[in-house]
């Protein structure tokens, strides 16, 4: 979090604001309120104040809303008050980590709250932006989302590739489980039902049903549950607001969107300056 | 460009690929073809490349096409040779950011195209994703876009709160100018033809026009042109695909757009990997 | 890996080396040899190799033998060749880590063949040197260890504290399964057998036996083995060289040992140097 | 120092406390000890603080002893008062720190108290583990040590490739003379009593007996104090705490003992914690 | 600022002061002044106060003057009281970094002062030291110079190359016209008075007249004054303080001086210590 | 040095080079030639060769002199070959280094040329450019001076703060030899013919008479030379090129100068490029 805050400085901030310098004097006082310009899911607050703080420790800052809250158009997201010049100062590069944040907490709980009352819940990828990940996974927690394996050494997720390669999904499976920390379940990535088969016989603890059509889903948990209904079931690929719905109501365990994160557009938020007269 | 490649490798990698190193023997040998999955703009092959040489310098990277090129679904965008293992553990982190990078200048190629033919540019804005400042403007150049000020200190834009602050934008249009760097134009922000005849008194050099209506955009052209032919007219706020057209055709010089880096989505780039047998 | 190279070659070089600058003539050539004076389980030759390139990239590398060797007394691991006074400067250096990282999996290895044989495995803890928490992982490994979570993040171990402020084991593993990644078994750790079968009770994925008696051990595997068979039993505190056999008699699946990484004493390498003459 | 804690934070805490996250309510407030479970020397108090405030500003942390204190089993070294959250997440990676560090200073005092009351002190060497040789050597210092060159740039040692390659000692001593600052003393390494004889021709300002016998020693002493008694004796190689006694009793002025550093056991230290109900 | 003070202080004080650690008693307490010996314009108070608070951030500093403040010879800039170890141990880097900066404050004036009066002003280049760029530039407004662009990123400057490569000064200036941002002015560098007529031609927005005699200034300056009187007119090349006033006389904007950063002398700054007795 | 190069590309190249990208193509190549513009001894050619491989490893870059040698004005230092945009953008970079070095070897040869033949050396302080301790420090080799302490844990200098704290320099004097390692001489720092009799009567190794006359200087050699014959003598304080001559004549070791590092001018070194056609 902190070296991107001091990338982000560095980048807008790191050779001054010239214009502020000329015109605005040293000692003007101001107040602040970042405001919600349309309805929105709160994440990344703490960021805004870092980035404030490090351009100028003495402007007080009042967070008004809750990380994750749901906020409507016009609602005070922060407060400000102390130097006009440090304000205006930080105020881009404390926006595009709010908005940035904030959009995918948004995009998040649009997807939760289509399935909500299902046994399903709403999980992000890999498909962060690099030097994010840790952010977006914690804006996805925040819209009501859950996590997905952090990185390549915090899960196992079996893929073709490595199927045709260990010469089956059995020795694939053996081999990982036998390397792994004891503590990681063995996921394997299939895209039929032939391959689903191939993996329950192989004993993996969680099996991910990848672009299975609607029909080729109810079928998988049919199977699933009936053979081994210890197995976590996941779907992913392509998957939208207006079909998720649809995936869920077959009681699947996981169902996994890229899109919360490569695809989510920022929201509106915007600060509002009143100088001290 | 080298820190972010640094960041993301030890986000994704810094603990190993579990999965590969279980599964996919070392030796291994494979080919592989980055694929455009839809019709987009291509940037950022380079950050593709340097990830895939900083797991592995022996692989092979040959670039397809050039940057900047508009590509159809299906066409191959990089072509990679060399160990199994390490092409598959570079996948997720080069695409992150090929797919980030062209999907901006997909989107800046879009707007580009709607006013060719005019004597408008369309420009970025600072609503970048803090680290990435450089990265995104470029692929907004690879777009065919034109790039606004860098940062804070390299362009000098006096807005509302500048000009109350200093006593009227005469005052602060003349202390910008002492204080700048004698290469800089002085810009003042505008939101109505009042403010715009203030701008223009105050010998200002570039104007922009802030979320004006497209009659009162007409108006400010006609004036500006004809008091002060040297100025630059700028159009800001809100402008979409489905405005920009119009917008142009009223003849001011640059156009910006937020969204192109704000909510640029990510274009889909798949990567087919090919094991030597 | 880089970050910790860099650290130490800035540390013991970064103001030269005055001794071989004021002696050592510039263009004089050597051969040398890094030779085990010890039997031992080899770890870190690419570290070793990645400290002469630092200081001197024309300095040619051959490693005599693998990752994961076990050698005896005598024999050569790595030979050089090349600027005399790059090597002597690169000696120390390369040493302390090859040293450091030889000596943890060779201190593994004897804890691993005490238990051949067994179901059991030997497994690190996060009792690791600050900053060497993924090079001390990769030694272990190097010495037929295998991991246990690399940090807080990539799994869940709920302890005592975590218990009793949950209000029970049960509402603690709930907790934690809903907010955990999929991909994680849920780790409990117990102090007696009391703990045990409130833990089972729980629906645990594994149980970790804090230094229990090997008679409380026996008798935890028998209530797992008949209450949950797919539970994973662990084995902590206090583990030696001395009683991991009588342990892993028992059946448990996994034995934990700080000492691998805590208190493994450095192994005995020297580099000879023989002048071109 | 600050950047080996930072390096430590990121690798355990980088992702998250998924545990403690899940399990413990934020607010909870909690007291702490941190306690030696066997007889130490304390060093590294300073870093365990570190950790815990970056950790969490708001936790109070109270040193109860001193840095360099010995101290009993059973001893609390520092009292910690705050949120149970951050106390439980900085935890082990404060201890790693702190068990390290006495573990170096533990060991030293053993070294040192065996030769109490002679004229030698007992020295570190270049042996330490890559990025902590400053963290180590104060960590000798604490245990009553003293401290060796810092790095091949703080002081001159002539080894024999040096000799060999110089032409002899006495034109090695010359140039090192002429080349290094006029603070830093000529050290000269010998292997035996020719060499010795060669060292004092050469007008060496110090003089490391390397292996030496202890008849050797005794010889050596002798010659040096005779012909050049302001010439400081160094007795190194292979030195144990069951042989460092007989060495000092030959009266020579510098005994420098590698396993200080690289293999110093870590000594037992463990936080209990306390839930504020 | 930051990452040059880290710089600094580990290169001076990375491995401890040895005198101070082995001489001053820890808790011993003092007053300290910085005193100017000599007359000179302030630069640096702020790193002064920086790198005594990273050594003790309870020493406390009282900043005596203003930056920018023309002081004679015995003022006091900055008044310290707390531990005389800490004082002692930042007293050289502090010192360092304030007399470097305010050496070039104080060149600046001078040549600032010869010109007063005139139209034009004094700026620096980029013959700054590679990674004081921002400090030094902010010396030279301390002394009340102005800046030249910051980098090769924040404004084009077209010189003999370039035109030679482009095919001439019109295309070049239209190619950096269409490819820089719309804020930036196009300069141009010419050598004599057929360049300066085609840059003028050409449409420059800025021309730098580069090692002009008088005359040809005298000369050039009317033909643009004539032709287009818009143009900032800059000379540059071997600008001395005997020279500066009758290039100044002949109605030129800006006069740029690569000594005030590349050769500017260290101003002599003390620190007296007064121990609290 | 690595990250002074990479902090100075990054200032002035972490936005690219507008002029050039614009106007220079692509492929253009050139050769180029580093020309000495005054007679200088030079140093740094290897920084600037670093500076140019970084910015594109393709550009062929030949040293046409050595590190140290003293050159004539127009004699070429360095030949590139290869892409013109990339020798443009480098340009600046590469000379500010080189000039600021180069300025330090050309002032240290100018002190070291008056005292040829004498006893004397002439060597350098601790008053470098924060940063750059490690480069200014090579310059005054490379231009014939020795080097003083690199930092403060690298050799002892007792002031007068020092003397008073401890209760005279005796004392003073021992504690230092107690706590330093073995390695370093004690150097006192004295005032007055009093204080050298104290220094000599504690047994000091180096005596600094700073700022004597030279008078003093004369009666203090005498008195060395006959007490302490082994005793270093340094002198300091306003060492001008005029006075180092009279201060040598009286036969004593070492004469420091800060001028040479914080006070020496750039010397005048010009890159001339020529397209290939």
């Amino acid at each position: 979090m902190t070296r991107l805050v001091e990338l982000a400085l560095e980048e807008d901030l790191g050779r001054g604001d010239i214009t502020t310098l000329a015109v605005i004097p040293k000692g003007l006082q101001a107040r602040a309120r970042v405001v919600a310009r349309e309805e929105l899911v709160v994440a990344g607050l703490h960021l805004f104040e870092q980035v404030v703080k490090r351009v100028d420790p003495a402007v007080e800052v009042t967070l008004e809303v809750d990380e994750g809250d749901m906020t409507e158009l016009g609602v005070a997201l922060i407060s400000l008050r102390g130097s006009a010049a440090s304000i205006l100062t930080a105020e881009r590069t404390g926006l595009n980590f709010l908005q940035r944040l904030s959009g995918i907490a948004t995009i998040t709980r649009r997807y939760v709250e289509r399935i909500s009352g299902t046994r399903s819940r709403v999980t992000d990828t890999r498909k962060t932006l690099p030097g994010y990940r840790v952010l977006e996974k914690y804006a996805v927690r925040m819209g009501g989302g859950t996590n997905h394996r952090f990185d390549l050494g915090s899960g196992v997720l079996i893929k073709d590739n490595h199927i045709a390669v260990a010469g089956g999904v059995a020795k694939a499976v053996r081999r990982a489980r036998e390397a792994a920390p004891h503590g990681m379940k063995i996921e394997v990535d299939v895209d039929d039902l032939v391959g689903l088969d191939a993996a329950l016989d192989a004993e993996a603890d969680v099996i991910l049903l990848d672009n299975f059509s609607l029909d080729d889903i109810a079928e998988a948990v049919e199977r699933v549950r009936r053979q081994a209904p210890a197995v976590v079931i996941e779907v992913s690929g392509g998957v939208r607001l207006d079909t998720i719905e649809a995936i869920a109501s077959l009681g699947v365990d996981i169902i996994s969107v890229g899109a919360l994160t490569h695809s989510a557009p920022a929201v509106d938020i915007a600060l509002d300056l009143q100088l001290d007269v």
